[in-house]
Formats: C-alpha cells, sequence, structure tokens
C-alpha cells in the first residue's frame, strides 16, 4: 500500500530533448521517481493549443519523446507514463470543468497574453488555447495529484487549477484535492549562444546527440565575451562553458579550471575539450539506452499502452465519483 | 445496406416533455424515422451550459425523457436512441475542435449573446457556454450527419457547424460531410396562457398528462381574447384553443367549429370540452406506452444502454480517422 504523495507533470512532443529540458524539467522527474507516486504524460493535446497547424511530426515525437524519457531514467517499472490523447477521461473532464470556469479567469492568466504577443507568427484566437489553463486542470485533478512539480513561473497555473477543484467541489460536492505547486530547482544552463536553450534558437545540444556532434557543437559555445585573446584572464562566472563543467565534471576539476581561467592558464578552447569529454562522457549510458529502444519500437509501445492502461485505469475511478457528483448517478 | 441519410437530433433533459416539444421537434423526429437514419441523443452535457448550478435531477430527467421519446413513438428499432454523455468520444471531438475554433466565431453566434441577455438570472460567463457550438459540432460531424432537422432560427447553428467542419477538413484532410439544414415545419401552438408554451411560464401541458388534469388545464385556456361574452362572435385566426382543434380534431368539426364560433353558435366553455376530450383520445396511446415503460426501468434503462453502444460504434469509427488525420497515425 502506497502512501507515497502523487505527482503529475507532461511535455509537449515537439521535438527531440535537449540538455535545457533535461536539466530544467527532466532531470527532477528522474529524482522524484522514488519519493512519489509520478505519472508524467506526454501532452499532445496541449500541443495543439499551439500548434494545431502543424501536427505532421506529433505521433513521431510522442513516441521519440518515450524514447528520450526511458534513455534519461525515466522508469515505467517505478512511474506511469502515459499519453495524454489515450486517456479519453482527461477530454471528458475538460469538458464538464469548461462549463463551470468563468471566460474571464482564462483572459486574466498571465501567460495567455503574453504567449500571443511572444507566438505571433501563430493564429491563438481560438477557444483550444484560450482554454488550456481547463484542460491542464483536468489532467492534474483526474489523478487527484497531490503535487505539481513547477518552476517558479508556472505557479499561477497550479493556482487556476486549484481555483477550479474548488469550484467544482463547492458546486458538487468534495470529490478533488486542490494540488500544491511543488517548487523545484533548475539549473541555468544555457543554449550555445547564451540565449535560452531552445529549438527554435537552433542553439541545442540533444539527448541523444552523436559524440562527434557533441565535440563540434561545443567548440562553437560562446564564453566570457569579454575574454577577446587567450592571454587575457576569463570570468567563469558568466561562463556557459563554466556552467556546464559544474554540472559534468568532478569539483576538483571545476575548482581548478575556475582558477585557472581567471588566471589564464587555461584557454577556452581546452576548456571547451575538456567540458566536452566529460559530457560524452556523461551521455554515453544515454546513448546506449537510446540505442536499445530504438532497436525495439514495440517494446516502446507496449510501455506506452501499458502506462495508458495505469493512467486510464486511475482517471476512470476519478471520474466515476465525478459523474456521481454532477449528474447525481449512483456509483 | 442502408442508403437512407443520416440525420441527427438532440434534446436537453430539464424536464417532462410537453405539447409545445412535441409539435415544436418531437412529432418531426417520428415522422422523420423512416426516411432518415435517425440519431437522436438526450443532451445532457449540453444542459451544463446553462444549468450547471443545477443537476440534481438531470439523471432522472434523461430517464423521463427517454419514456417521453418512446410513448410518443420514437423507436429503438429504427432509430438510435442515445445519451451524450455515455459516448465520451462527443468530449473528444469537442477538445480536437476547439483547437480550431477562433473565439471570434463564437463571440458572433447571435444566440449567444441573446441567451445571456434573456437568462439573466444565471451566470452564463463560463467557458463551456461560450464553445457550445463547438460542442453542437462536434455532436453533429462525429455521426458525420448529412442533415440537422431545425427551425429557421437554428440555421445559424448549423452554419458555424459546417465552418468547423470546413476549417477541420483544410487543415487536416477531408474527414467530415458538411451537414446540411433540414428545415422542418412546425406547428403554431401555444401555452394556456397564448404565450410561447414554456416549462418556466408555467402553461403548458404535458405529453404525460392525465386525462382529469387535461380537461382542467384546456379549461382555463384563453381564447380570442375579444370575445368577452358568450353572445358576441369569435375569431378562431386567433384562438389557440382553435389551434388544437386543428391538430386533434377531425376536419369536419374543424370546419364546423370554426364556423359556429364565427357566428356564437357555439361558446368558449363547450368548444374546449370538445377539444379536450379528441386531447385525452389523442394522448391516450402516449399514456399506455408510457405505463409500460414506466413499470420497467430495467428495459429503458437496456434500450438506452444499447442505444449507447450503437452511437459509440459509429462515433469510435469517426474518431479513428480524426485522430489519424490529426496526429497523422496510422489506422
Amino acid at each position: 500500500m502506497s502512501v507515497k504523495k502523487r505527482i503529475l507533470s507532461g511535455m509537449r512532443p515537439t521535438g527531440s530533448l535537449h540538455l535545457g529540458n533535461y536539466h530544467g524539467a527532466l532531470a527532477n522527474w528522474v529524482g522524484m521517481q522514488d519519493a512519489y507516486d509520478c505519472f508524467f504524460f506526454i501532452a499532445d493535446w496541449h500541443a495543439l493549443t499551439t500548434d494545431y497547424e502543424n501536427t505532421g511530426n506529433m505521433s513521431v515525437f510522442a513516441h521519440n519523446m518515450m524514447i528520450d524519457w526511458l534513455s534519461a531514467g525515466l522508469s515505467p517499472e517505478k512511474s506511469t507514463l502515459f499519453v495524454q490523447s489515450s486517456v479519453l477521461e482527461h477530454a471528458e473532464l475538460f469538458l464538464l470543468l469548461s462549463m463551470i470556469t468563468p471566460v474571464p479567469w482564462l483572459e486574466r492568466n498571465p501567460t495567455y497574453k503574453d504567449q500571443i504577443i511572444q507566438l505571433d507568427n501563430k493564429d491563438l484566437s481560438t477557444f483550444g488555447f484560450l482554454g488550456y489553463p481547463v484542460l491542464m486542470a483536468s489532467d492534474i485533478i483526474i489523478y487527484k495529484a497531490h503535487g505539481v512539480p513547477v518552476g517558479l513561473d508556472q505557479v499561477p497555473h497550479v493556482e487556476i487549477t486549484r481555483e477550479i477543484a474548488r469550484r467544482f467541489n463547492y458546486l458538487y460536492g468534495n470529490v478533488f484535492p486542490e494540488p500544491e505547486a511543488v517548487l523545484t530547482e533548475s539549473s541555468k544552463i544555457l543554449g550555445l549562444d547564451r540565449r535560452k536553450m531552445s529549438k527554435s534558437y537552433q542553439n541545442t545540444i540533444l539527448l541523444s546527440e552523436k559524440p562527434e556532434d557533441i565535440r563540434a557543437k561545443v567548440s562553437t559555445m560562446v564564453t566570457d565575451p569579454d575574454r577577446a585573446r587567450r592571454k587575457d584572464p576569463g570570468n567563469p562566472d558568466i561562463c556557459n562553458v563554466f556552467e556546464f563543467h559544474k554540472l559534468y565534471s568532478p569539483a576538483d576539476t571545476v575548482a581548478d579550471i575556475g582558477a585557472r581561467c581567471r588566471t589564464a592558464a587555461v584557454g577556452c578552447v581546452e576548456c571547451k575539450k575538456m567540458m566536452a569529454e566529460r559530457l560524452v562522457e556523461a551521455l554515453a549510458p544515454v546513448r546506449d539506452k537510446r540505442q536499445y529502444y530504438e532497436a525495439r519500437p514495440e517494446l516502446v509501445r507496449e510501455i506506452i499502452e501499458s502506462g495508458n492502461q495505469k493512467a486510464r485505469t486511475a482517471a476512470r475511478q476519478t471520474m466515476e465519483e465525478v459523474r456521481a457528483a454532477v449528474f447525481h448517478k449512483t456509483i
């Protein structure tokens, strides 16, 4: 009998995962698997809120995302790993919650207007985009999750989920616990060009990157922009390569590199080469697992289907209660 | 192999059906069962768009509505009679269509603002109320219905369904036929007080009304308001009782009553009594069938479940195509 608290989180299948995704979220997920009853899902319906015009690769991306997850250490034995669109009950709860969610709550959502401005190359005037916090609320509360691992910027999303859950409970009786935001720390690694690591900036290193590509990409990384010449001393505190060292090199190497950078005893070329080798080494087991799963697509499909089944069982149990509460049917 | 065109329509389970419902829609449905492949559903999810705060009787109303339908002549052997919330795929398609439906299409919907004004005792600022044309579109196109029987005032609803279907087909490939509005004529019978017959006006005669209640209610009906005294001649053209005669009395009686009213040869009391007897007679077989089904709740549940199953099979077939089109999954 599990007394672990349940957490839930998801990722949109929009392409191969990179180190930004890994250190921003996935590494936290991997680390939470023993302490929590974890539900992690591939948010393909969510991806439609912004990418409904561009769905050609969605099912391939979903399959590959599961391979990325498994390679990075998510375990189907520990956690429930599933695909959102395979659990129809999310859509049913979305529909029911839409009936009780005031439009002004959605319009007030801070990320709503932000994203419309940021993604100005897309037509986001859709009903589904306006309603994505309702879908997110359904995803979370259908599993009666106690917590949602989020960064500080996503706390308002959890707040709107709590409000929707509270309104449901007020109207129909106490079915849903209000989930808490579980604040997670994420490292500050940036892309090759020191901007946020993002597919759209083409500045990523993928989890599935080959050794020769890792070396080539690391060699192009922007370091301390004030260190113009080899003989100039550098400032590791503002160097992204040094951030990578902190993640991938042993502590004494990190200390040593930092000191030698400040005194110009090591140059950026050499420093990057050292870091690249550590990164190649660190990603080797990920790459090995990836090769294993890539050679076994049927096994990946089975893992997904078995996760879907686990999720469905939990979702259906909640929906029995929900239908009884809303329509006063006897269970 | 059926080559009949498929039509679809629904009713919200908000209480016992009255003669306004019958002559406004249900009588047409009964008459269409041989010529069309009919899907008729109890729109319990739709009822939530306006009645989410008041769901206590919804499942009882749904059961009773099926009894009303069966009593009035809908046949589970001819038509697919089902409950909307029992076919989860409607919610799935609602979710997918929400992603591609522009909010301005919904805000422009003429009945949207009308209803917010008319139903000003309810808080209709909800996301679900804004999106009910999306849910309606899902209901219709998930069965690839060719037609939707509607009155003239509902043609805009079918138009928005056509637009949503067209947009889906444009984005993802040609899955949905565009349904046509099938204009139906409905008789102009009014309530006891000459206003629209409506539960909220307490001016109805129910399909399930007992003979003594029919007689009592008919005796209170407002006739030609200008006919103040028995000896005044009346104007049957503006008399609601005369409209009832046209529906329930034989043609020669109608002609005779009309002539005698205009010459004050018949009074309103006598005229109503004659009409009440015809109405009691006409509703007798409906009442008999109702007694049969009321005594057999398990049979009614079986009829509903078997209709749900037929609907699910058809909806699932469409959704296989829809998922393949949206996510480029192979079927």
